[in-house]
Parts: structure tokens; sequence; C-alpha cells
């Protein structure tokens, strides 16, 4: 995943003064939305089933070994669609389709760098997505070192002017993730605030918790009229010895080669597959990934895990004929990683009928486990939520905040008020992996795979069978979108 | 550390018998050899004092820092044998001297492979030391893939001839590396295993413990009088992927490109320490590691470890002036990982004088810590090896056994019949990073370093004051020597 703008939290607090004001008694049942005894029953055997039910993991297996990297317009971008499509029909979804996404791409090409004085030896890197190359000779110059992007933003051009900037912010594992907003902001911004500054390249320490000496990659953005300069990771252990070297006080020189650059533009697909209700119906609950993926991995947690969670919990839903009152769509999206194509590319062709859309859900932060229920619907709806969570409890899936973004593929979405659900998974683990070679899938545990996807089976089952709205569309959620987006 | 000829254990029998034989009380104390109640407090002091002393860590950031990668004959050989050199200066020892080591060389070139079909992605691997190269423009076939060495040995021409030999054997973790010895033959003699049957190729699951995509390199013979081939080792999530291909059935097509090669000669050196006792002697205890590291990372912990904790331990008896009868010599040796040229070259040079050497040990299986003192010396001074273990004991030091191999670069003074002592070090994570570009000093951890540096110190000051023969150039351990090793 990338990091969109983040949503401000509000907490329960909604939800509490709801079931004050709706407690869940008979004696206002007319008033407070339910969901039917049946379909409860029916989530529940979802629950029971899922130990059983192994398919995720053999989707991911399938897209890893038979596809691999899925970098957006590259040489396997074609055959990741195909494979997608393919899957999409042999697992019997009512309906395959595609949806063009077109887009620049980038390529990645050599990527070296060693230190040249005073302690030669080589470095490990990467290139960052969208870095243009260094001069075929190569870049030499001396080091700089910031802690923080903030730090290099505060420094001057007399200090930095004609070197190589070197942030090295560390990154610590939490759950969720907190510490990639703070940390990857040297990646996405980095090369633009050194080129500011006049430096002639940048390398950041990996955004990563691990460290293993496999360089974490990930977009980097170039501000408009800035002086464009190559951008690459140094791994985690390689950061810490560069950092080592300078704190001897003698100027570290350091030569970076470069290869990447733009490639031509390119048409690639949002590959989608629906199971249809039984009584025909336009409205659908929107489930998915992003099938595309970062060049250096497989692929696997990220985003194959989401593709995979996704299109095994519809295909579950199928199979067993569970009932549905709406469609259960999967969407697999096209370049994710380089910049929300895919996504902004469905809100541009379906934001007319956004209300058709009764909630929507992706997974894109790992193999999981989920361990709890966000939302962002309409404060009438959430009691549903609140039925929806207490089903998934026996998963271990705990009571969330209604502030849920619904993934990097659905702010485009989230925007135009669609009714958002976060399914959060436990990224305690995910930055070791994230955007490195080591994203493959001998990484993905059985247990941990199926608990995700029976999350998402019982999510997409139970809001596809919702008795009443969870507001997209509609003005209390638009509004909430445009403050949490602008 | 490579693995040399293997010795077979024969246990504490011995010691047992003697124990029985000559019970450890003052009516027997004649003729049981004691160390000094002086030399075992200064043993206790070294133990009391060791988690003031960080020595070994900076000894090792030092090394790794300054010098890097150390492939014998590399770029950085001469630097490190410069090191090494002020090093021991710097720190005081008495004698710093350079014995010249001569090898051939090997050179790594690029090294780069991909699955050709049915399903294009690349793979990761890394070039078996000494490997040919592959032709320039690649070498391309199908692959056949086989469990084991053996199972490649009980093959066919008509099978394999033509095709690139996949050996999968995986290997599992044990705290003294107990499946390395089962695993390692694919790698070093897989080669021409498979070139005897009409193999183009090999490739390896890398003979490691971890699930990071670096893979794992490290010496491959080729046998002579057979053909030699391109040698490669897979990253173990590259093989799992590689498995998982062939497991579908179609014939799958690998391209590898390998630039590897031999050298020109080389001439690097043994560079020595030594701190003297205050009564001139010749004789004295040796202890050491290997100066040399494979190229991939920055031989942390194969073997800057082992220099690091015996310099340090040489270092702290000097600086506390704790009184020793014979010199203690540590030996850094030359290009161990190519084939013992340091180990043989000392054995060659000192051959007259084996009987100078009251004891011997060497450190080459990680950062430890100690957990077992095993020994092989001659019967009468096993109660001296018990003493020894007892004042270790403290730092959860067990007792061994009398078959102790003292560490690769031994080998050849071991078959001189010179008393060895094995500090079993906790080798449990070991074959996550050996040979690996992860092989970093970020992994060191300083309490495990520190145990044994203090270790070594402690069994180097005993073994300096130790009352009486250990054996060396004995009768009995000669034979015991030729047993083992013929």
């Amino acid at each position: 995943m990338i990091r969109a703008t983040s949503i401000q939290p509000l907490g329960w607090l909604l939800a509490l003064s709801l079931a004050i004001i709706f407690p869940l008694s008979s004696t206002v049942a007319d008033t407070v939305p339910r969901f039917s005894k049946a379909t409860l029953e029916y989530a529940e055997t979802i629950r029971l089933d899922a130990p059983e039910n192994n398919h995720a993991m053999r989707i991911l297996e399938s897209l890893t070994t038979e596809v691999g990297p899925r970098l957006a317009g590259g040489p396997n971008d074609a055959r990741a669609v195909a494979w997608a499509k393919a899957k999409f029909t042999g697992l019997g979804f009512d309906e395959v389709w595609l949806e063009p996404v077109t887009f620049p791409t980038w390529q990645r090409g050599i990527e070296t760098a060693e230190v040249l004085s005073p302690y030669p030896q080589p470095l490990s890197i990467t290139a960052l997505g969208n870095s243009i190359a260094t001069p075929a000779e190569g870049l030499s110059a001396n080091i700089i070192e910031f802690a923080t992007l903030a730090d290099l933003e505060a420094s001057t051009n007399a200090k930095v002017a004609g070197k190589i900037v070197f942030i090295n912010k560390a990154m610590s594992a939490h759950i969720d993730g907190a510490d990639y907003g703070p940390t990857v902001g040297a990646r996405s911004r980095g090369a633009s605030a050194a080129a500011k500054l006049g430096a002639v390249g940048l390398l950041i320490r990996s955004v990563g918790t691990d460290h293993n000496r496999l360089a974490h990659t990930g977009y980097n953005g170039y501000e408009d009229g800035v002086e464009k300069i190559p951008a690459a990771a140094l791994s985690v252990p390689d950061a810490i010895l560069l950092s080592n070297m300078l704190k001897r006080g003698k100027p570290v020189s350091v030569k970076m080669n470069l290869g990447s650059g733009p490639g031509p533009e390119y048409t690639s697909y949002n590959v989608i597959g629906q199971i249809n209700a039984k009584k025909k119906t336009n409205k659908y609950v929107l489930i998915g990934g992003h099938l595309d993926s970062w060049d250096l991995g497989t692929g696997a947690i990220d985003d194959g895990a989401g593709c995979a969670v996704t299109m095994a919990a519809a295909e579950y839903i199928a199979r067993k004929k569970l009932p549905i009152m709406h469609n259960i769509r999967v969407v697999l999206f096209a370049n994710e990683e380089q910049g929300l194509f895919g996504g902004n590319q469905y809100r541009d062709a379906h934001k007319a009928d956004v209300k058709n859309i009764i909630a929507a859900a992706e997974s894109d932060f790992g193999q999981g486990p989920v361990y709890a229920l966000n939302s962002r619907v309409k404060p009438e709806a959430l009691p549903l939520v609140q039925q929806m969570q207490k089903a998934m409890s026996g998963l271990n899936i705990k009571a969330g905040h209604n502030n849920g973004n619904g993934g990097p593929d659905l702010i485009a979405l989230g925007a135009e008020g669609v009714a958002m659900f976060g399914l959060a998974l436990d990224g305690t683990d995910y930055f070791d992996l994230h955007h490195t070679a080591n994203d493959t899938f001998d990484k993905v545990e059985a247990e941990r795979l199926n608990q995700t996807a029976t999350s998402f089976a019982m999510f997409a089952f139970l809001a596809a069978n919702a008795p009443s709205s969870f507001g997209s569309g509609e003005p209390y959620l638009v509004e909430k979108a445009k403050q949490a987006t602008h």
C-alpha cells in the first residue's frame, strides 16, 4: 500500500451516543436496523467453516508462482491481468470484465552504490520508484546525514549543495503501522527537499522495520518546478554502516549508479469479478486489493494477499450458495503503487452511481489477521456495524472506530461519500517485507491468511444482506469525506 | 567456517574413568595436576569483569566498518591485513608480525538467473565460490530437481544430461550446526556429481536456515578430471518457488549468467599478535579466527567475531597485567574460506615445534555464546580440563567431550598432535546469516559477543598457566589425530 492523506480519528463517540439513544431492546425495534436472524446464522457458518478453507493460500500461491512480480506496465503486467481474468472465470464468478487504466510507466535499471573513501566497500541499495537515472558513469559526492526529513528541510544550501543527502530515520514496528506515516516522507518527498538545497542525490534509510540487507523501494514524488535528482534507499544494515562511517568525522564519499527512468505510457486494467444476487440488482458490495506490486519480490503480501483473500471470500459465498441481497464485486486494481491509478479510474468510471455501492473495503496491509472492524458510515447505520463486529468477534475481531479508511484504492470513492469498512490487519511485521525482494509466498502463514479471507467473507456476506443503507452517497458521508480529504 | 573431516565422538568416558581412578581429593594431590589457587582467583576476576568489557564489539565494529568484506585476494585483502597489524599494535600486543600465505584467487562477476518458461520471473542467486563462468550470453536449460545430493548421484545420464541440476535440500537449525554436514555436500561436491551425469549447470537451495531472499555462497570444489560446470545457490524463497513451479509438471527452463572465475595468484598474510609472559619462553597458547570472509557481507559473524573475541581476550589479559607462564598468541588466519590456506601455511611454518603450542582454540562459529568446553588432550590432562570448565561454569559453560576440533584453521595443527580446545558456540542462528550479504555488524548482540570474548579470555589465561602439559606433540595425541583425520 501507499499512504494517503490520513483521516483524523473521531472514535466510537457517535456509536455510543446512538446506543444510549437507541438501546438495542425490543421496545424500540422498529427504529434500529437489524440483520435478520437467518443472515447472522449463515455468517456464523462462514466462521465455523474457515479452518477447512485454504483457498486464499492456493490463489496466492498461484499468483506468485505463475506470474510473480507485477510492476505496473512492466513485463508481467499483461500476464497478471490474464491470470486474474482466468482465475475469476475458473472460480465461477458470474461476471468477469476489464476496465482500462492508462498511466505513465517507470523502469528499474542497474542500481549499485559503493563507499569510495575513506572506507571503500559496496552498499546495498534500490532505486526509489520514479527515480531518474544517474549519469552513466555514476554520481560521486560526499554524504551529508540528516536524522529526519524535517532536519533536512531546516538545513541550508551552504551545507547541502553538491552533496548526496542521506536521511537516516529509523522506523519502529506497530500493529497499525503507525510509524510509517512519520517515516515515509523521506521517501516520498526527500528528493525534492534535498534538491531545493542543491543536493545532487538522495539516499534514505529504507522505510522498513527489518535488519535484512534488502532495501525497500517505494514511490518517490518529484515536486513540480524542482530539479529531479536520483533517489535510492539503502538497506537498514547499510544505513547503519554508513552512519557509523560518518561518526568517525572524516568526509565520506559515495558513488551511486542508477539506470532507472520513465518508460512509455501503458494501458493496464482493473480486473473485476462479480458474484450476483439471485434477484437482479445494481447494488453491490465492493471488496478487493491491487493486482500490481513492486518488482523486487513477488508481491505476496503487497498485495497478492489482498487479491487472494477477497477473491476467496466471494468465491466461498458463491460456492456455498449463501443467499445475498446485493452483488459482491471483487475489484483487483491496476497500478496502486505508482499513484492510485486504478482506484482513480474506478472512481471516474463509476462516479455517477456511487449510491449503488453498499459498502467498500480493500485488503492492502498484508496477510492479517484482522483484529478490528473500523467503518465510515452514517450514524444511523452504526448499530449494523456493531452487529457485524459482534458476528465477527469469534475471529478475535474487536470493535473499531467510525473514521475508517477503506484502503488506498478506495480513497477516491471515499471522497464521493461511499460507505467504507476498514478490516484492520495486524501489520506488526508488514514493514519487514514491504516493497522488498523478501515479499514472497514463503512468508505467508496459512492460519493468518485464512482468518483474513474468512473475515472478508463474513464482512461481504453481511454487507450484502444489510437491511438498510450504510449511507453511500448520502449528504452526511459526502460531507464527512470532504472534511477528511481536504 | 567450512566443515572439515568430522571427528567421531568418544565422550567423557575417559574423563570419568580418570575421575574414579584419581578422585580430586587431597590424599592423591601429588598425582593430579591442579591449577594454583591464585590462577583460579584471577580467572574469576575475568568473569566478574566481563559485563564492563565491550572491547570485542568495538574491535568488530572497527573491522566491519573500516574494512568490510574481505574476500581472500580481493580488493580489501591488503586493507584487512593492514587493519589487523595496526589494531594489534594499537592494542599493545608485545609482538606483531606477518607470515605470508600464497593461494590462487577467485573473482565474483555478474550473477543473475531467470525462469524463461513457463512462468517467466527473475530468480535470486549467488555464484558458489570457485565457480566458473557461464557463456557470456548465459546458460539456458531445463531444470531437473533432486531432493538431495545422494538422489542426484543415484540418477542417470539419460535423465540429467543437458539439464541444469537443482538440488533442493532444506537445512534445519541446531545449536551445533548438526545439519550443515548433511546439507553442505550439495554445495561442495554437487557440481562435479552433476557434471558426471552430463549436466550443464548446478543450482542448489542455499545451505542456510533463513527465509531471506539472500543466497548463501560458499566453496564449491571441482573434482579432478571431471568437467567444470557453473554452480550457484538460489535463496531459500527462490528454491521454494522453483520447486513449486516444477510441481505443476511442465518443463521449467532457466537461464543463468555467472561472470565468476579464477584470478591471479595472490600473497596475503596470517597476521599474528602475541602477549608475552613476563619470563621469556617459547611456549604459547594459540587462539584466533580467520581474517578473510566471503564477499557478500562484511564478515561480521564469519569470522570477524572470531578475530574480535580472541584479540579482545588477549588484550584484556595484557591490559589487566594478569600473570601468565606461557605466551598468548592470537593468529588471524588468511584465506580460510577457499581452502584453509592460512591454517595449512601455519602448520608448515611451525611443524617443527608443535610442542611449544600448549593448547589451541579457534573461534569460527559466530558470535556465541559459548555453551560447552570440549577438548582433545591426553587422558592425564583431563582433570585440568575439568577444572577449567568448572572455572568457566559461571558463564553457563557446560562440560563437553574430549574429541574436540579446535576449529577449521587448526585442523592441520591437530593432525600434528597439538592439544585442542573447542569452545562450543551456540550456532542456532548462525546459518541464517552465514555466507550471505546479511552477515553484517548490526546482527551482533553485545551480550553474546562479550560472553564469547570472556570465555576465550578465561580459557587463554588458564591454559597459559597450566601446571603441566595437555599433551601437545606427545604420542597419544599424535596417534589420536591420525585416527581422527585419516
